[in-house]
């Protein structure tokens, strides 16, 4: 089973693709999609669903897992942010792909085993689990990553069988 | 120069479609977009985008304005309308059709001359400036004429000449 991961932003949209094979996680790809900050915010909406759908067809995620916005965070920041997410979701669900949501407490739980866990100690639960030498870089990228292995860890604990076959 | 004028709503988005003649303005459709409140957020998402898809295919709109959140209103719901938009601005984009917003008090303003003007009063200056028998219903079809209405009148006051060619 491919797994995708994104963390929603305005200016930079992180994801993460891993595969989950009988005996191990493997990651597929991480990266960012990064909008033009001279561009007007629609147009940088355009750029979003465009580069995602890039994505989607060049992987092929069987499901696709997006974090979920903390609403305490800056009014006009979060409805910017709403808008991405809605661009996303669109993008996401118009190629049938399922669609799961995660809260930033579940996907620190998820990963970290601790709803309060740091940034760092996300990034680097995300490192080990992954096996990667390094954490993966910029932030937003490794954010997306956890997201995805927030789901598997969702599937896990839901006693469903993770020996999905690799593509 | 056709118009379209969109009022995002999370269970209705009102639209109105207006052309534009060398002495008149004509009320091509209008109606709402109301999704299923049985379906999950994102499944309401994707029906909102789908079937915009489906009204800029048949109206083919040489433009759309579409209304500004007010950004007083209660987050969780904001966030939710944010997201609304962010399909609604996607959608009309890919389609690579000019897009413009107007805040209510612009809307207001366009259509009443009066940014402090009640709703209904928006309503009775749609009815009157479009020459239709009665108010339309609902009243989110409304407002997406009112929304279409100030884009008329934000083309007029830029010295824009309105002889377009109606379809």
């Amino acid at each position: 089973m491919r797994i995708m991961g994104i963390d929603p932003g305005l200016a930079i949209v992180g994801f993460g693709i891993i595969d989950l094979d009988v005996r191990k996680v493997k990651v597929v790809d991480y990266g960012t999609i990064q909008t033009d900050n001279s561009l007007c915010y629609t147009d940088r909406l355009l750029c979003v669903g465009n580069s995602l759908e890039k994505i989607l067809k060049i992987y092929q995620p069987d499901v696709v897992a997006i974090e979920e916005l903390f609403f305490n965070k800056n009014s006009k920041t979060a409805f910017a942010i709403s808008q991405v997410r809605g661009v996303i979701i669109y993008t996401v669900l118009k190629k049938e792909i399922p669609l799961y949501e995660y809260t930033p407490l579940q996907v620190k739980q998820g990963v970290v085993g601790y709803g309060r866990a740091t940034k760092n100690q996300v990034q680097l639960m995300v490192k080990n689990l992954l096996n990667l030498k390094e954490i993966p870089k910029p932030d937003d990228a490794a954010d997306g990553l956890a997201v995805a292995l927030c789901h598997k860890n969702f599937l896990r604990s839901n006693g469903i069988n993770l020996q999905g076959v690799v593509k």
